[in-house]
């Protein structure tokens, strides 16, 4: 058996903890699938004192995880302390600057500082390794680099953030608000005191971001993905789309059409019987479409201290392998700048929910608005008749380009017969 | 770039054919993926003059395979004509004994002479490849041995038969008999003119013994897979397994118990709702239980000329990329013999239905035999009067031993009030 690989650990928190959790239970499996041990020589966290519940002893300690990632007795690099810039950039640039390979969790920093960093991994014949950046345990880069390299991907999408699909999920199950959801999410731990990276969709971009660079072959783009959050979704809404045969869900997706990339992230209306539709909770679910494999649908647990320590491992037993590829599957010097495709020129269905007054003549001014837009209804939904009231539209249009139905909704958003902002939501194929 | 890689393609059917129109329509992007090409310098087929609708020019041919896997000008050596033995297992032996990699789409050889063909692959530092061989263009082999391989796996089924899960899906949509289906499948393309391997289960268990093989760390143990097709299921049970909450599904499933493996392949009773239970047509799904990760679930096409050849590529993108590890995953070396457990000590919930003359005392004797053996009933469907003459009885049981529900089945099948053999389908969790 060759060598041991010495794994320098900076972050000791849930995934951290993970990590060495899993390298002492299945250390020895590890070892035979390897060829080698992979042991963690050094850590550093904020706060040496905290009982973490395992074993540091005999683990060298480092206030600085700069300076642990120097260290002459560590191989690896693992970074799992979060944060697109400060600490956690500079240790993986420390890193990688003294010839150690890096492993990464950190999706903030991958979808901002991907390709700089793929570069000086590269020249230096280093891997720098983020299986656990997207979809926790689904090995969803493994497959999109190898399994499915023999394929042009023309689109991926999925489900990427387990807080909101948790969030969507349960407001579908209690017929609940989001406010209140978000706030028993926080007290169950599944959801960040600051919430807003989950709930607006930054953290689903982030990871949407670094699948479409390693799926397309180009430079991760995140300034280019379109990025709505769940914050708008309301209970009504969720109960509408279950009448009309659909679940809300929070996508991110990505599909090249012709010399450009679509990236977006939002709420979406997805068909029942759609094979995402019934992922629930927090799973994560990644789908593929490849010109010679069709679709592939990877499903699994998107979070939690086993799902991403599993991938974090996967990383370094691909590292004691030998296995260094390209950081997003081709060097970073083949990979082709792509043109954003702006949201405007999406063509698709639309869903909107209006609070109208429900007074003579509302509904005409509404439709011919639609029509001069060109935007056609496909179902209408008008319930309850309340006279100088405000009643909820429910409108599901045929196939519409955004810019028509944006420009149609400010138009009727100016209506002082409508009330609250209008709620539109993208109703996607099966 | 690094030199091409020569491929010597053995076998220019469906896969063979995919195979070389992927390295045709992807070339530059697999080169750029790799950093060399992948060319394929050689052929061989059966029939030299068949119009395969693609360019051989430029291409050697060999009519004998095992002279193709010898040739100076091949570095790997791709199998896939098929079958356990004859040519397709001297030409990998003799590809392999010229210190050829070898990728191959054969479940049977692999399940058959696997592990004495790893050996023989580990001791020169070779490739031998079967990506192709388990579940089509699902990259699933890659995912156990790579993605997930942090995890001790305790359990892996799924849906493997592209052939039985489109007979089953249609007999439940068409309420068609089983032989009807199967024709029509035949005329369609979907199922040979043979079709015992697939609908007997034996190419399920021949990629269950494989995946099992790979999830555990064991020899293929091929012999010990528990097998039955679905030759048995009628187009009533499938009624009565709708009205109940279920679908039928054929599953390969191999878990880990103790010191134990069960493998087994059989007809189930799979809950609606469960992850795989809208698995239709010729999809593929591999569901995998990990310690760490938890479930992981992978769906795609399971077989056709796509699918398969993209499986194919990957593993030539993996060689061409120098990743040559242990053929099970660690080397053959120290994978463990396990004890195979016997289906007898399965403990699950049967369904059952039995075709009784109704008449007195009927209902009585076959409940009181079912009480002599511990077997609890959960539900019970009498439908029809229809004295004297022959109807059906449907039984769901509670949980229950496979030893005591056989002898119970035994004697109820001896009474004389019992039409028909009876139908027993194992049900599954979810």
């Amino acid at each position: 058996m060759s060598q041991t690989i010495r794994v320098g650990l900076a972050g000791v928190g849930t995934v951290g903890a993970g990590v060495l959790k899993i390298l002492e239970t299945n250390g020895d499996l590890i070892a035979a699938r390897c060829g080698r041990r992979i042991a963690v020589t050094a850590v550093s966290a904020r706060d040496r004192t905290k009982d973490r519940g395992i074993d540091l002893s005999g683990v060298a300690w480092e206030d600085d995880p700069r300076a642990l990632a120097v260290r002459d007795d560590v191989d690896v690099v693992v970074e799992v302390m979060g944060g697109a810039n400060g600490a956690a950039l500079e240790t993986v640039e420390a890193a990688l600057g003294a010839g150690k390979d890096v492993v990464t969790a950190n999706k903030a920093l991958i979808a901002t500082h991907g390709t700089r960093l793929a570069t000086l991994a590269e020249d230096r014949g280093l891997a720098l390794a983020f299986e656990a950046a997207v979809a926790g345990g689904i090995p969803v880069i493994k497959a999109l680099k190898e399994g499915l390299a023999a394929n042009r991907i023309d689109r991926v999408y999925g489900i990427l953030n387990g807080t909101c699909n948790y969030i969507l999920s349960d407001m579908e199950t209690s017929g609940r608000a989001f406010e209140l959801v978000l706030r028993e999410a926080q007290a169950l731990g599944y959801a960040e005191a600051d919430p807003t990276f989950d709930v607006g969709g930054i953290d689903t971009a982030h990871k949407l971001a670094i699948l479409a660079a390693v799926a397309f072959g180009m430079p991760v783009n995140f300034d280019a993905v379109h990025v709505e959050g769940i914050e708008q979704v309301s209970a009504e809404d969720i109960a509408f789309a279950r009448e009309l045969g659909y679940r809300i869900k929070l996508l991110g997706m990505a599909r090249r059409r012709g010399d450009g990339v679509d990236q977006r992230v939002h709420p979406c209306m997805v068909p029942l019987g759609a094979p995402i539709a019934d992922v629930d909770g927090v799973e994560n679910a990644v789908v593929t479409e490849g010109d010679a494999v069709g679709r592939t649908i990877l499903v699994g647990r998107g979070a939690g201290e086993g799902p991403t320590a599993s991938a974090v491992v996967a990383d370094l037993v691909d590292i004691a392998r030998g296995l260094r590829l390209p950081v997003f599957g081709q060097p970073v010097g083949t990979l082709s700048d792509v043109a954003p495709i702006d949201i405007a020129e999406r063509v698709g269905v639309y869903y909107l929910r209006l609070t109208v007054v429900d007074k003579p003549g509302v509904m005409a001014a509404i439709t011919t608005t639609l029509a001069r837009h060109e935007v056609s209804i496909d179902q209408m939904i008008q319930r309850g008749r309340a006279p100088g009231a405000a009643v909820p539209v429910v409108i599901i249009t045929h196939e519409t380009r955004e810019a028509e139905m944006q420009a149609a909704l400010a138009e009727i958003s100016a209506f002082d017969t409508v009330r609250e902002a209008p709620h539109l939501i993208r109703v996607v194929g099966s």
